[in-house]
């Protein structure tokens, strides 16, 4: 890929500028500098993404909470105490109602929308200089955590330029030179010799940059407080594995940290830095789950996100100079948890599921027996399906399956999905994203100025303003 | 049905007192007097309710009109202009997760929380007094409107309490003593002794009790503005027609007013009550077309609800006086627009649609051709099915059909959804009400104390405190 040396950074200003005005205090201040009201000031932002969320997914994991622990939600805490202010986000990117993951992490990461697929690139070629390059030149400490490969979309976004997001083998490769100060998630695929199709040692080159490699739980935990080297984490050689089966599984639990134990170590090595810092974290996996319609994946993961935000908070709530910005890129799949006679006493199930439907699809084959699958979803989420529906399920290991994202595979997760629905009363609108306006939460210094609706691209000059760092650009 | 005379106001405030916290200003006030804040006294409430509208109506709705008419919708536009304050707002019922319509208005017109089917009725039978007979006996006039019969349980919550919201010929009774001032939507099979199976000629009941009776839109538009009797207005056999439908033909919309008409003939009336006043707007049908997968019938009734935002707003604008609040009972289907490469294009059929799934069904008999439902379905909303679909649509006319929530024909409305998607990029998750939290609009006095979050449960102490009304009760 070439990399243009021209970012379009002037022509941002006047595309910010000729949106409606989302941000009280920065109308019409493009030009004259921030009128600010005290206290709005932020040193730091942590910016989280539950990607893929639909209202429906955070509605449903926040009730599931309820009942199996008899507690709200962090998210839905924040509002009930009545911490956090809210809006609507529209979420549309250049080309299409419906973004995809690329396209809205550019719109926040380069303040302006470009078509599906691209990372702060434009259709005629040029980028958008992304705004963790930014907070970095300001001097602040930066940084990405995720639940998928860190070289997905939504960390991307926000790091680099690239007219296409599939090529993670170069994005990694674009991380190099930018010594981000904490960049953590799976993706082994794109960095590890052996499994890279070049087979480029792209580990070695950290190392060599003067990165701090760290491949497990163990090896990051173990990392001294002292260490202030660039931190390179990668702790699967795709997605993380969805929470609920790290769950249940003690060598995933040992080897794997979860997106709460890496938004709390980034934030203990971000927060040295005396110029403050900007950090993302994104709990990628519910999108995957909400891509193949599987409930236990989506809403433990949903949970897992949660987990992040209330080790954001508790440091927001003790620094007092943090905006922690809350939201998702887009809908994803609609789901529900419907009205029915059985509704409560289907929904409770979840509390004892084990494993995703990920988990419980890879471990039948085309040899595999109905029993079997039924034994293995009991097992995995304490229901029996009837012995017709197990066949279904086979009938699709013997022929050839329809294509979906992140299911290389091609297992049944849509037939899957539908027969549960049946058990869990949770329905599914679809198995891809949706066009739905988006929750969004902010806490701390700054959440004051926003306003009840926002599209994607406002955010980009509100982080820069909030920090006070567009004036310095 | 047996009424009884005690209500359970006393216990109220407990109820409300136990839960946390919604309202800023009214905390810890349950005994003390309202503590209010300069501003905050509204003389008129119009409680507007999009029934069983999922976050995805919402939004569709509103790409429709920026698709269409490259505006936003009335809803979305208060938000960007920052007029008014937002919430969340948890629906669950008594006994589900999943309220039905009945319990969710009870739960604002009673404050208390019943059972789903009940209306202000508790498990152990006794009564929790209506909100508008509240109102009425501070001095205020009160009415309804709504696009399904004024007997439907989202009106009833607000004014009586029956056991059973099904028994809308008791209820039409029930609300002969009440001498609301406005009571108007469809519903003649409950009034009229040609369709009423006890033969009573509840018109006649009303006429004698000394209400103005109308039956079309001319006799509402030509009754004097010195007209003071209270008001039945009844413009359909059991539900109004679909918007949709009303637009494309010239008859209905000849005899029966829109949502808005009514609203703002409702509002002359009202208005003129030094004492002030408080109304419930239901698009109710908004629920009907959810329930049926209905695309055409949901978006075009929910842009009809948003027209009487419109009104509402603009009254509440010159006013300065009224709340209006704008709120749904419940998520229903989770619909959404979602992602393809025909995503745009698809969508857009949405401007020419002409005519409901409903119109469309409804002409569809046993002896149709598959020619016949490709053409109907065409001049209806513009694209072509195939042949096959066409045909699996004509089976379900020949074989009993599963039931349905306001299908009695028992007519494909499940399958032509699911055919549609390929055609509007439209998706379903369910047929039925989901336990979504849901989108929640304040504007006007008042509404500066609504928290982020709240019970459907608190709106009921949150109109009588706004008003002044619960320390005179």
């Amino acid at each position: 890929m070439k990399r243009r040396d021209f970012f379009r950074n002037s022509s941002l200003t006047v595309v910010a500028g000729s949106l409606f005005s989302p941000f009280g205090a920065f109308a019409g201040t493009e030009s004259s500098g921030i009128v600010r009201k005290s206290g709005t000031t932020a040193k730091n932002i942590i910016f989280m993404v539950s990607d893929g969320m639909s209202t429906g997914t955070l509605n449903m994991a926040s009730l599931l909470l309820q009942r199996k622990e008899g507690r709200q939600s962090h998210w839905m805490q924040l509002y009930i105490d009545n911490k956090a202010k809210r809006a609507l986000m529209d979420t549309a990117s250049a080309n299409s109602f419906v973004t995809d993951s690329a396209a809205s992490s550019s719109a926040w990461g380069g303040g302006v929308r470009v078509n599906n697929g691209s990372l702060n690139a434009n259709p005629d070629g040029s980028f958008n200089k992304p705004i963790l390059q930014k907070f970095k030149e300001a001097g602040k400490s930066v940084g990405c955590v995720t639940s998928v490969p860190i070289t997905h979309a939504t960390p991307a976004g926000f790091c680099i330029n690239n007219k296409s997001r599939g090529d993670q083998n170069d994005i990694a490769l674009q991380y190099l030179p930018l010594k981000f100060d904490v960049m953590m998630g799976g993706g082994q695929d794109y960095f590890d010799p052996a499994k890279r199709k070049d087979k480029d040692d792209v580990y070695k080159k950290f190392d060599e940059a003067g990165y701090v490699t760290v491949k497990n739980k163990k090896e990051l935990f173990n990392l001294p407080a002292s260490e202030t080297k660039p931190l390179l984490g990668v702790f699967a050689d795709n997605g993380l594995p969805f929470s609920v089966d790290h769950q249940s599984n003690a060598t995933l639990r040992d080897q794997v940290p979860t997106l709460a134990e890496m938004t709390k170590h980034a934030i203990e090595r971000l927060k040295k830095n005396k110029k403050g810092f900007v950090m993302q974290v994104e709990g990628g996996k519910v999108d995957w789950a909400a891509h193949s319609n599987d409930s236990a994946g989506l809403l433990y993961d949903q949970i897992a996100f949660d987990d992040a935000i209330k080790v954001a908070i508790d440091f927001a709530e003790q620094d007092k100079e943090t905006l922690v910005i809350i939201t998702t890129d887009h809908g994803n799949a609609n789901p529900g948890l419907f009205s029915g006679s059985m509704t409560e006493k289907n929904f409770d199930y979840m509390h004892h599921f084990k494993h995703s439907n990920d988990w419980v699809l890879n471990g039948i084959n085309k040899n595999s027996t109905a029993s079997q699958v039924i034994e293995r979803l009991e097992e995995a989420q304490g229901y029996a399906i009837k012995k017709a529906e197990a066949e279904s399920l086979l009938k699709h290991y013997t022929v050839l399956n329809e294509e979906g994202l992140y299911n290389p595979k091609k297992l049944p997760f849509k037939e899957l999905g539908q027969i549960q629905t049946a058990y869990t009363s949770i329905g599914w609108a679809g198995m891809d994203h949706s066009g739905d306006y988006v929750e969004l939460a902010m806490f701390g210094p700054g959440s004051e100025l926003l306003k009840p609706f926002v599209k994607n691209t406002d955010l980009h000059n509100f982080m820069l303003d909030v920090t006070e760092v567009r004036q310095r650009l």
